[in-house]
């Protein structure tokens, strides 16, 4: 059976991550996509920046189209290393900090989250709490 | 005390607009934004069109943009009427047919739902089942 | 088993549309989108319109975008038609006429074809010539 | 006679290059375009990142639109070099590092190979094994 992101999964990694982003205090987006990198959930917290909204959708976009934490991209696309310049391609979406991670069911990428709302590793660690809260849905929830 | 679409609030907007969604069968996605057309929450049902993870989220935007439901801009913006061709500004963000409809509280627009997943109609009673719903949070929610 | 549109399938369901083309002397741009509506494959056959080139992209897009041929979104998109207004959305990538067809498998969408280089109903024979030949390729070919 | 990447020619080199990705095991994105810089044809192979689609399109769009290989305006571009900031340029198309080569007839730039995957030295690979098998198709191929 084919394991996805259903919304009823996706609610719940976002759950777990505003659970930890209250922990830590800063107000997070929070955003989770599904295997074909589009948009299953979507929560901005009160208080968190306007600015947070596209970059929380783009996290988790990121981490699904290049199945890798958006934090491993960081250091590959510093000038001098080998994918300088790759946050231009993709119109823009791709992003080159911590914060979106793939959420993996029986070895495959079949979705990621996305937050953005504090320092880059407090937004990875508030995806983390999502990742950890992760069970993905059979094809039978659809 | 100033009433806002805290995400709390927006998340009930969300649920009781998905609970119609499910009675009359029709798969949706469900946004919420506030009074700055900024988006809140947002929800891409099971079985939901990929086309309408924008549309919703325009269709809020619009309601709130010009402070009406999306369904009056359909008769004002035909062939031959003043507002024909304003579906193309705001870049091609503004939806000309029903399913967003604004938030009010004290008489005031505070934010909008868009609806999108069936006929317009259909999108525009799923739309309603989340403005009834809808308590505005005061700024302490904040 | 999940079924799905591996590059095999896509390339297949692009032969079939070529050669449909060629009888009819339609020279085509002919594209084929995965569950995602993400890219698979595409062929710009010799002598085809260069505004082709995003037109197949998008009538694929449309297709899985919204489940349907975009030869019915046609209709319903016309002034005073309920949809009125829909191809400025999802970024100006939905298409409204004829050639652009969802590929089915086990009774889902799994992904679509999109063609574009003659009259409306030439790209939908041309796209029909694709859909026929489709045969989605499991996990394991993965 | 003029010598042109013709659908067939395009075709090919995708074919050498995706032999070359499966032999190094890097599921790729492979993009062919033409003199115009227009896309001529194009796979995702099974497994390859979603991100590579655009910048698989994209290098093959700067080989051509510079007339060299992407990898060397990776040094050109680098802070404090000349082109610093030029993969802004292009509505983001322009990408700067290794990938993209252009496909040369008579000592004439007549089209490019864009490939991406793995790391931009793999991807370099990749597309060179489709430039060694470029063999232009004639007007009368058209």
């Amino acid at each position: 059976m084919s394991q996805k992101v259903t919304v009823a999964a996706a609610q719940k990694v976002i759950e777990a991550s505003r659970r930890h982003a209250e922990k830590i205090a800063v107000p997070s987006c929070i955003a989770v996509v599904d295997a074909g990198a589009n948009l299953v959930a979507f929560i901005r917290m009160d208080g968190a920046w306007l600015g947070s909204i596209d970059i929380a959708q783009d996290k988790a976009f990121t981490a699904r189209a290049f199945d890798m934490p958006t934090k491993e991209l960081a250091r590959s696309s510093q000038p001098g290393q080998p994918l300088f310049g790759i946050n231009a391609s993709n119109e823009g979406r791709v992003v080159i900090f911590a914060g979106g991670i793939p959420l993996i069911a029986d070895g495959r990428v079949v979705g990621a989250v996305g937050c953005s709302g504090g320092t880059p590793d407090q937004d990875h660690e508030v995806a983390e709490a999502g990742v950890m809260a992760f069970v993905p849905g059979g094809e039978a929830g659809r």
